[in-house]
């Protein structure tokens, strides 16, 4: 008889994140009850928006409980089904957090096509990032061509996505990455035309290097330091989408130490979150996959997603 | 034969600026040669941006030159012309500065009704602040009806016309002035449903008195801590027009401390300056005359212009 493998949160950090806040548990696995299904996952997700919710500060999700598993989407197997819409067999993305099994009562399930695409590009490029990626460039930057688009964690599951869409918008694109491989990867895989190494102690000079016309966009996966650096380089009517802030979930606040940049270059900030828009998901993540489908868009990535 | 009186700028100010900035020097009054209307002016205005242009610094518009007649708008009568467009005895918008008399070519003037409205409205409500507090409004916070705007210099030009046309769209208007009478007049003349003094010692705590249920626009003209409390006041979904600092002009600059509000309740901050948008200014000026002149706006107020 199979065990589950389940990873829960033993305790809530402070400041950075260990191993030792989660305990890794072997239980049976669950039996589907009526209306139930069982899947065994394949892939999961890691993603950044989760730091946010190992804590208990006020947010806009609840924040994962002490003692359960994981919170996340999960991609896996239907292996029972007593559910008339999912049959054993079928491929599904859903909910099911950080386990081997889940048991779903269907409702967060949802049959993807495992042949035309790798099945764990639904949890990168055609799933959660890939929509963040897309709402925030298309919603809130919309560029045009011939303009230049800086995206921070650019070779993370959203920002590989953003840097990507925005070439293909006729943009420029330029990333942020920390470290030299990341950024020879930025450029060379994703199609960046520069990225710049914020852990470079010339980065600022550097950023200014590559942005010699500024930029008319900035989408922010970040902060601290190097997103100060980069809104000294907007253009005037610039759009800043505001994605993330990974650099304050474990430390000292991202500050803007001068509001008059927004009157004199006429700048809009925008934050937002993918699950206040998932009315536009469906058209999204349907244009991603044509994309990924034509070979537009790289779409399974080691750094996308963690192999179970 | 009369002469004409003209305000130069003498010096740039550093800090706070003061009479001495200024020169009053009396001049013959102008002919107007060929295609020119020379106007005497009735009303002229004293507006915010001013502080800006009398800098040097780098922005969106040109400095006002040092020894020129100072720079801005300006109703009057016309005396005569040498213009078909123009016919003396007619009331003209223009951009004649801070004098007595201006010739024009007539390419910045514009003839105006003095006869259903005060002129000097041409300088407020239904001119350039006018205009300004309508775009702010209509096209960033865009208020719906049940929701609260915060407008900061709320007996403003600017701002008085905003808290006025908050209240016309169903919106609770919520002031912030510098002292009591002020605040008084925004309730009573102007409409607010409550004015913050930010002189007060307890302001932080008056603010939040008067927002029960939060902000859901913000119409910021002056920068500084009031804005910085303002922002803590947001709720989800919150719109931000950051219309001027003035706070900043003379002072230290307004910081954000923490860019993390943006992210968890998914604010839109935005600048913008009212000269892009003059495609809108037809449209804006007809909508705030037939508020005026249906009683519904107060359109001519001590404030909103000094008498020549």
């Amino acid at each position: 008889m199979p065990t589950n493998t389940q990873i829960l949160l033993d305790h809530r950090p402070t400041g950075k994140v260990s191993p030792a806040n989660f305990r890794i548990v072997e239980t049976p696995v669950p039996a589907p009850g009526p209306g139930q299904v069982l899947v065994r996952h394949t892939f999961l997700s890691l993603d950044p928006y989760m730091r946010g919710r190992l804590s208990d500060a006020k947010s806009y999700a609840k924040p994962q409980e002490v003692g359960a598993v994981m919170q996340g989407e999960a991609v896996g197997v239907v292996e029972a089904s007593n559910n008339a819409s999912f049959k054993p067999g079928e491929t599904v993305l859903g909910r099911g957090g950080w386990q081997r099994y889940a048991v779903s009562d269907g409702r967060d399930l949802r049959v993807v096509d495992a042949k035309a695409i790798p099945i764990q590009a639904y949890l990168g490029p055609l799933g959660m990032p890939g929509f963040t990626a897309w709402y925030g460039l298309n919603k809130i930057i919309a560029p045009k061509a011939g303009e230049t688009v800086v995206v921070s964690a650019a070779t993370g599951a959203v920002g590989s996505v953003v840097g990507q869409l925005a070439k293909i918008a006729g943009a420029r694109a330029v990333g942020i990455a920390g470290g030299k491989e990341k950024c020879a990867y930025a450029v060379r895989e994703l199609g960046y035309d520069a990225c710049v190494d914020h852990k470079s102690p010339r980065f600022a000079e550097e950023l200014k290097d590559a942005l010699p016309g500024g930029a008319d966009g900035l989408f922010e996966n970040v902060g601290g330091e190097p997103f100060q650096q980069a809104m000294r380089r907007l253009n005037n009517f610039a759009r800043v989408a505001i994605c993330g802030l990974i650099a304050s979930y474990e430390g000292a606040p991202t500050a803007l130490p001068d509001m008059r940049i927004f009157l004199v270059k006429r700048i809009k900030v925008e934050g937002f979150i993918q699950s206040d828009h998932l009315d536009l998901r469906p058209q999204a993540i349907n244009e991603l996959a044509g994309l990924a489908i034509a070979k537009k868009l790289i779409c399974c990535m080691a750094r996308t997603s963690a192999r179970c």
